[in-house]
């Protein structure tokens, strides 16, 4: 017998869903995917000088630092000054994903048995970090208005779900899957509670800069009452997922960060993860964003419009997106078979709300989809089985 | 108030030390480091084409793979090929660093307060890993024989250190400082320990290559009757610390070998920390590392040969060196001012041995130094006031 952790007791079994995905792959059956989200796999046009700046002569060279090299540091900077934010470079952190950047988060800020708050629906990566971590996390309510066309923070429920072991609140903004940001209000009220609470809030922006109409601003601008760390990479940022470039950006009162800093420094001096040729090619990626990113989001414009176009006539509806690259259908079926399922028969991969936390009546589509496959599977969703 | 966690309440004070290393070279006052041990800034020739291979075609695209691409393990399995040792691509683990995979080794086993042993002396990275994810680090000794000039395990003391929260056993191998390796008998006793305990041993064999004479076989070879992690990575093996590719071997009997990797797979894929460009460029630079390795062992068996002959006629020793890139120097001096103290003063840079859990009567240095610094640092030691 040899002891394994608990906290690596995962239930290993593939979910039912899963395993009818599988078993109709191995079948060879075809299966027009709408999950797609690698951006690298979805027939955009990345320069041909992409790998060019990973040779840079320094990257010979090894100069550990714990927080990144300082000119990759200020090529973040630079990013958020373009985002009418004034960040210093000696506030950046730089992490091989958002993963590693929750998980440094997690330790400096919570001892194991400590909590963090999280979305439902939000995006499922956390439980599997945090539970490595020792973290607990609670979830707080999303919902939707139908009315209002939005979705809104349930602040009664998130204030009961704290406890003196809440050690921080976390904020996907835009949110993944449901696209939505925090506004004005709901912004002013999560960081006084926050600076009420003496906790920190975690923002995870890789979206932000995916506003379908109107852009929000980041995290990182304006004053931060909070203890703040605003997260974000090149996986979503520049659409370059295989870099493995991301970071975390400190702010709120002065104190506060620089303890903040001091210990954030330690940890991160205890992995370096971050390799010196991606250091060099940072600046150049976040440079030229702008090419991938327009292509991108011409891509989730003109989905999200063709999406609209198939439901007229029919009892399903595409919840209000602010931003990002998914579109949460809502379908009239919560009974077995689910949505999800009858969609697979018909030869359609969506993605099952319960995935996300938010039950089998809404789906998750993937707007990254490229546009031929994009309308073929929506012509084969059982869409049409609900008329109006 | 806010909280920060405890794991992170380190002692952030500079030790005494330190402080006078720093306020020696802020008076701009010259010193002689004896102590530079990163290879890339140590004067040796790396292939003019060493970037190139970040810029294979593939690295455009992301193929998220929770172990690493099966090119890159393969990679690793061919250099455990090379070293005599049977190793399939399936029981690769690519990481960051080995600081990941101790990490990931330490979140596999270990609930938080379940224990890990650990030699003293040893690298002392580890003491701030272990607190990170809330293990318990004990140290079992490594003692040195002056008679037989050899380092030891104390079995006694070590079996002493076991409870029944220990999960695994670390051995360094060959030990970092004391470039020791761990013979048959020993090794043997080691796995039927872990074997009789129900515990796994994690093997750090990053200088496994730098054997002085005779080279020891990697703990990937033969049977492992224990489930057994081998740890390496290119920051040693191919002198490449800024690349951040090392990996986890898994090995020990099937049952547990299967379950470790299960799980494993599931604490990397929740990371995915290594980016695709270093994947690509994984095996040409394992291809290339002789040329390397070669210059490194050349300096490291220059420089102890120069510095036993520095040490005729005084009452400072060398201790027995098998492998590795550090001589742990003994010198007749316990009580203050240290012997690293007396270096310092006389402009030269030593480690003191308490930095590795060894006491002051004893000074770690690196022979990866450039030969000119070396014979200055030496002739500048104050090696003879202690004449025999
Ligand atoms: C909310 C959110 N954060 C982070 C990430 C991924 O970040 P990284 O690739 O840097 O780990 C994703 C990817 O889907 C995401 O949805
Ligand atoms: C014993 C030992 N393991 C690992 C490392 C470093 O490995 P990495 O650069 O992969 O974190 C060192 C570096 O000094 C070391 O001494």
């Amino acid at each position: 017998m040899l002891h394994f952790s608990d906290r690596t007791a995962w239930e290993l079994e593939e979910n039912e869903f899963t395993r009818r995905v599988r078993a109709r792959r191995d079948a060879g059956l075809p299966l027009i995917d709408l999950t797609r989200s690698n951006p690298t796999q979805c027939g955009f046009n990345y320069s041909d000088d992409l790998l060019a700046p990973l040779s840079a002569a320094g990257a010979a060279v090894y100069e550990p630092a714990a927080f990144g090299m300082v000119h990759a540091r200020q090529a973040v900077a630079k990013y958020y000054g373009e985002l009418g934010a004034n960040v210093r470079e000696g506030a950046v952190c730089l992490t091989t994903s958002t993963s590693e950047a929750y998980s440094y988060l997690f330790r400096l800020l919570c001892d194991p048995g400590d909590e963090v708050l999280i979305a439902r629906p939000s995006y499922p990566l956390f439980d599997y970090i945090a539970r490595l971590d020792g973290v607990v996390l609670r979830e707080y309510p999303l919902h939707y208005d139908p009315i209002a066309e939005q979705w809104w923070i349930d602040f009664v429920a998130l204030r009961e779900c704290m406890t003196p072991r809440t050690r921080a609140i976390i904020l996907v903004h835009p949110n993944n899957p449901t696209g939505s940001y925090v506004h004005g209000e709901e912004r002013r009220q999560l960081e006084e509670l926050c600076v009420a609470a003496g906790i920190a809030l975690i923002v995870d922006e890789v979206f932000l800069e995916y506003a379908i109409d109107a852009s929000e601003p980041s995290f990182a601008v304006g004053e931060a009452k909070a203890l703040t760390f605003v997260l974000s990479g090149l996986s979503k940022v520049a659409g370059l997922p295989q870099m493995k470039a991301s970071w975390i950006v400190t702010r709120g009162p002065v104190d506060h960060v620089q303890q903040a800093l001091a210990r954030l420094a330690i940890i991160a001096d205890t992995f370096l993860s971050m390799n010196a040729p991606v250091q060099f090619a940072l600046g150049a990626w976040l440079a030229n964003r702008a090419q991938v990113q327009n292509q991108l989001r011409a891509r989730v414009h003109a989905n999200l419009t063709y999406l609209r176009h198939c439901l007229r006539g029919t009892h399903c509806n595409v919840l209000a997106v602010e931003g990002g690259w998914t579109a949460v259908l809502q379908v009239p079926v919560s009974s077995e078979p689910s949505f999800a399922d009858m969609a697979l028969d018909a030869g359609v991969l969506v993605q099952p709300g319960d995935f996300y936390g938010m039950g089998t009546a809404r789906v998750v589509l993937s707007l990254l989809t490229p546009e031929a496959e994009w309308q073929r599977g929506l012509a084969q969703l059982p869409l049409h089985s609900f008329p109006r």
